[in-house]
């Protein structure tokens, strides 16, 4: 199949193994369909007359009063790593590789919950700011919608994401199943700083305790710099209330900081001299490291990338033209930076990067392949605007060791995995998940 | 109750009946705790021990695979027009007083079905490219897929949203009712352009006729100047596939362009000479002027806002300070500015709006305003970096006339109405809509 006669020639290659110049993108237009020159897959139409389908001979559904995706999305859901509720901890991940744009829809925003979600009644429930403060203050959500309310894009991500990366040999499983638990959403609500402003702060203040309303009471010990910093008291997520699973009616947002410390169902915050050593604090979110100390207030997700698509189990259809897309983000800032390889790190090239870059948000990152039909590991590597680049798999585990098992791994050595995920690519088109 | 003292004196209002300077949210801290004195509706904790809520005390409920908002925001859904799917359109408006941030999630984006939402099976659906082209070309949702893509926040607006303000008494109706035919979205997909630079286009073509795989098969003519220009074929709505409702598997996105023009289920595009004069651009959206000229290719959503909260249908809770917030937009380009009055236009203030601010997007805007109690008249006025400035009801009414009905309010002076909207505080705190 041929195009028009390109007007300036981006057909370029910028790396190895098919990677074009990112310039295509920026150019649109005539460059971008020079560099396309083989999309064998589009079907010409002379010989195609598009019969009607059923659905356009006949009326359709009934409309809702609450949007709901089409019955043939039926994969496009959140899996479940407890769908009987058994009495412990509920996981639910986003499915990344069947997502495309800059942030997480709610219905599949993931979700950690250790007992169930709580079925708060917003009128009843409270927020109470004691301890350290001049004048503790109670907030009910009609109250706290009255002050100056922010809107922030941010990710939240659990500290033991992508946890099977720290696996001996790589496990065979999907973007959803390596990196579910970090999603990413437009959060409204209160500055908690001018929440502390109304309560005044005692000098001895150095720390909050934020404790939840949910059965757990879960609770976690955050520096008071950062509540003074960009901490949000979250009332709505992308437009609506949140949703029961990320913390009905309100949460506290910490951007870029540990998923965990971003307490659901946000009922107390307590100001305190020294950290509360909760359970999450000392316990769960507190790993023994190789050299036997704990890695514990460790509060920042790192700056961190994974290519969505192509992943496992979206196999190729042949050689020809690709879009490989995923995601960057980093708790440190905005993303500055990404580079995709095709060749397993042999050679990069520069992805586009999709405006506007939000601090500690998802950033989309794009870059146009040209897949031979031969074999090929794709990689991503991003960099944030405070200089941190992604590390090699290779350094996480010579600092934080990794698991003879496969799987499951084991939960000392499983958290804050930023390192790479490499996609191997046969000939036939399958997609692996290597180490490379 | 009082604060601490304020480190720089930002309480003063900015325009009549109460509006504070919006300098306070820029500063925040201290500068917005001196605006925010009077916030006598925060209780002190000191008598309050927060006992035990009794989702505090067992279990939640289970984890599912797609969230859902809570059993108590049971209000905020669409309302239909035609719940039983009677054989006429069906209309579901989004509730915009009662939500928050910067776009419309998905379960509450409106929808418009002239025939209720076709059930398409992906795999199955096509896209033809033909007519005055080098190269007719057919497209399945995978192939476009391997296209660059481009996430893009746009608003979309029936053309006959806010009819009810043409009526020649104010309708008592929400938000919701008056305005709530128009939602913004992040939509992900290829633009047009690049389709078109595969097709190669005869210079004989001008327009392009958009047509749906709906039953009525609904088609609109498009200037293919704008197909050129920003127009996209969205893939993606908010990071996950379209919902049915809203043109499932791929529509037509014509940023700022009346909604109907958007064509959902998009299933041919034909390139020719001139304009279709289809059914909805000859009858339906063609309403008669006083003139007796047919008001007809309108194509644009000028710059308009209107306040979501407080608005009708949200009681005010006694004296003291709230926030003024509320939704601009122009299918013309940005929003530069939003004024605000709470004295029915005699005095303005500026409003603070929330960053950043998208082309052809949802701008939230946001003021503080000490309510003494007395009766007050709430407004807003937005400008677009195009240099329009919203219109007066007047100026429109002159223009267009108005209905002598009310309601219903017919069809043919219904369109386009983008004037202010005013409501009406009383001493009781009860919101009246009213034409100030």
């Amino acid at each position: 199949m041929k195009t028009n006669p390109p007007t300036q020639d981006w057909n370029v290659p910028a790396a190895g193994n098919g990677l074009l110049d990112r310039r295509a993108f920026l150019k649109g237009g005539a460059a971008l369909a020079a560099a396309m020159t083989g999309y064998t897959v589009v079907k010409s139409a002379s010989a195609e007359r598009l019969a009607d389908d059923p659905w356009s001979k006949a009326p359709g559904a009934l409309v809702q009063p609450y949007n709901l995706p089409s019955r043939f999305e039926k994969n496009a859901v959140r899996t479940l790593s407890n769908p009987n509720g058994e009495p412990r901890t509920q996981h639910a991940r986003t499915p990344h590789h069947l997502l495309n744009g800059t942030f997480t829809p709610n219905g599949l925003h993931f979700t950690i919950s250790h007992a169930g979600n709580p079925d708060i009644d917003p009128d009843k429930h409270r927020l109470l700011l004691h301890g350290l403060v001049k004048r503790p203050l109670v907030f009910t959500l009609d109250t706290l919608s009255r002050y100056p309310l922010v809107s922030r894009m941010h990710f939240v991500e659990c500290g033991g994401n992508s946890a099977p990366m720290f696996s001996k040999e790589p496990i065979q499983a999907s973007v959803q199943a390596l990196h579910g638990l970090c999603s990413c959403a437009e959060w409204t609500g209160v500055p908690l700083s001018t929440l502390l402003e109304e309560t005044g702060v005692d000098p001895k203040a150095k720390w909050l305790v934020a404790e939840g309303a949910d059965a757990p009471a879960l609770s976690r010990s955050v520096p008071l710099k950062k509540a003074l910093d960009d901490a949000v008291i979250a009332l709505y997520q992308n437009g609506e209330r949140l949703m029961p699973g990320n913390g009905y009616p309100m949460r506290l947002l910490l951007p870029g900081y540990e998923g965990n410390m971003n307490v659901k169902y946000l009922r107390r915050l307590k100001l305190v001299e020294a950290p509360a050593m909760s359970y999450y604090e000392a316990r769960t979110y507190a790993p023994i490291l190789p050299n036997g100390k704990a890695y514990q207030f460790f509060f920042v997700q790192e700056v961190k990338s994974f290519i969505t698509q192509p992943s496992l189990g979206l196999a190729m259809k042949g050689p020809g033209l690709y879009e490989i897309s995923g995601i960057a983000y980093s708790g440190n800032g905005r993303i500055s930076k990404v580079m995709v390889s095709a060749d397993g790190g042999a050679s990069w090239a520069q992805a586009a990067l999709q405006e506007p870059v939000h601090s500690k948000a998802f950033t989309r990152f794009r870059a146009l392949w040209r897949w031979d039909g031969g074999p090929a590991v794709l990689q991503s590597r991003a960099w944030d605007d405070a200089s941190n680049a992604q590390p090699t798999r290779a350094q996480i585990v010579a600092e934080r060791g990794q698991s003879a098992k496969t799987p499951p791994v084991t939960a000392f050595i499983s958290q804050h995995y930023n390192g790479p995920t490499s996609w191997a690519v046969d000939a036939k088109g399958e997609v692996k998940h290597v180490y490379a």
